[in-house]
């Protein structure tokens, strides 16, 4: 397995679940919001730390511009202009792209299906359910009162949808932005996980060049 | 195999033939845009055939209202209203759920996800593929001249969007309106095939009531 898997998921529909099994079946690492969040952040912080010693810069404005200017890695361009959002996006790209670059991997949300568009090798999957298994799955697992469910999850997946259509070019939860989209609660999490195994099995045995047939 | 599986589709992506491959393999009846059409126009006409027999009429303005009052089988509506691609819709909506009433089998295009919402046993498949393979699609396999086949790609699949987006209360080509939306030219026609399969049978296992367990 050579492929990088990025998945984007409706809230409440097991999209996360899906992605940890995955990886484990697949044997990689598997990184979410979190994992790459706090990534983002320490590296921020490193690089952040390295310019401020450079540049005696001390307030924290100027710090925060810092931290952009060497997220990009380039003094000249203007990043008062950034905002903190996407200050943090562009943080978050570049440990995305560091991971995927280590190797296969299993990504969870941060629009890593657009940040990795260069990457030949990544296939991106969407996960979405019916209302009523997100409903329960929103009670049952993350402990969301049952009168509140309904607008956590529209909540969610309006930010979900936000953050992709600001940053990304396609829309979020478009079939063509993916190379499998799945109702998950239709077969089960499991059974999701064996399909979108054996889509990328299926994909690097038709994409293999024919130096690499054995 | 219990299944009614509709296939909506990108212009070029191979969803047709995924359909009648799929419908070949799971031994069921076959039908897209020119059997739905063909069954609709015979209908349409024999049933308008009777009501002009019934009630006299005999110009065409008539014909053409008492056709639409017999699809609906309802005298009362302001059919008048209704414009000539209204009335085609309704007839092969209503070809769509005879057939599905018939037993599992294959329907490609014509909305046939959205006609069929009410029945419990659909499972809804999109067919995407990348644009380079379209266009050679496009090119071989239906003769489009190769300096025409980006516009016709890109007027099929909007008419196609316009016809859903028209008919339907969902988007054409968004993933949560179908179980299962796929990129065709990553795993081939084949392995399409056999993924679509899969999906059914995880599912008719999974939502499979516990007396029907064997």
């Amino acid at each position: 397995m050579k492929s990088i898997i990025t998945i984007s998921r409706q809230y409440g529909s097991g999209g996360r679940e899906i992605g940890k099994k995955l990886a484990e079946k697949l044997g990689v690492p598997y990184y979410d919001n979190k994992i790459i969040s706090l990534a983002a952040k320490e590296s921020g912080f490193a690089e952040a730390a390295f310019y401020n010693a450079e540049n005696k810069a001390t307030s924290s404005f100027l710090y925060s511009i810092a931290m952009g200017m060497n997220v990009y890695g380039n003094q000249d361009i203007g990043f008062a202009h950034l905002s903190l959002d996407d200050q943090i996006y562009i943080a978050q790209s570049n440990v995305i792209r560091k991971v995927a670059k280590e190797g296969p991997c299993v990504i969870v949300g941060r629009c890593a299906d657009y940040v990795l568009k260069e990457f030949d090798n990544v296939v991106n999957v969407f996960i979405w359910a019916d209302l009523d298994y997100r409903r329960n799955r929103a009670i049952n697992m993350y402990n969301l009162p049952a009168d509140k469910a309904d607008d956590e999850i529209n909540k969610y997946d309006k930010r979900r949808a936000n953050y992709y259509n600001y940053h990304a070019t396609g829309k979020w939860g478009r079939a063509e932005n993916y190379h499998l989209s799945l109702r998950s609660d239709y077969i089960g999490i499991d059974n999701s996980v064996d399909c979108i195994v054996k889509y990328i099995e299926d994909g690097e045995r038709s994409n293999r060049q024919p130096d690499e047939l054995t």
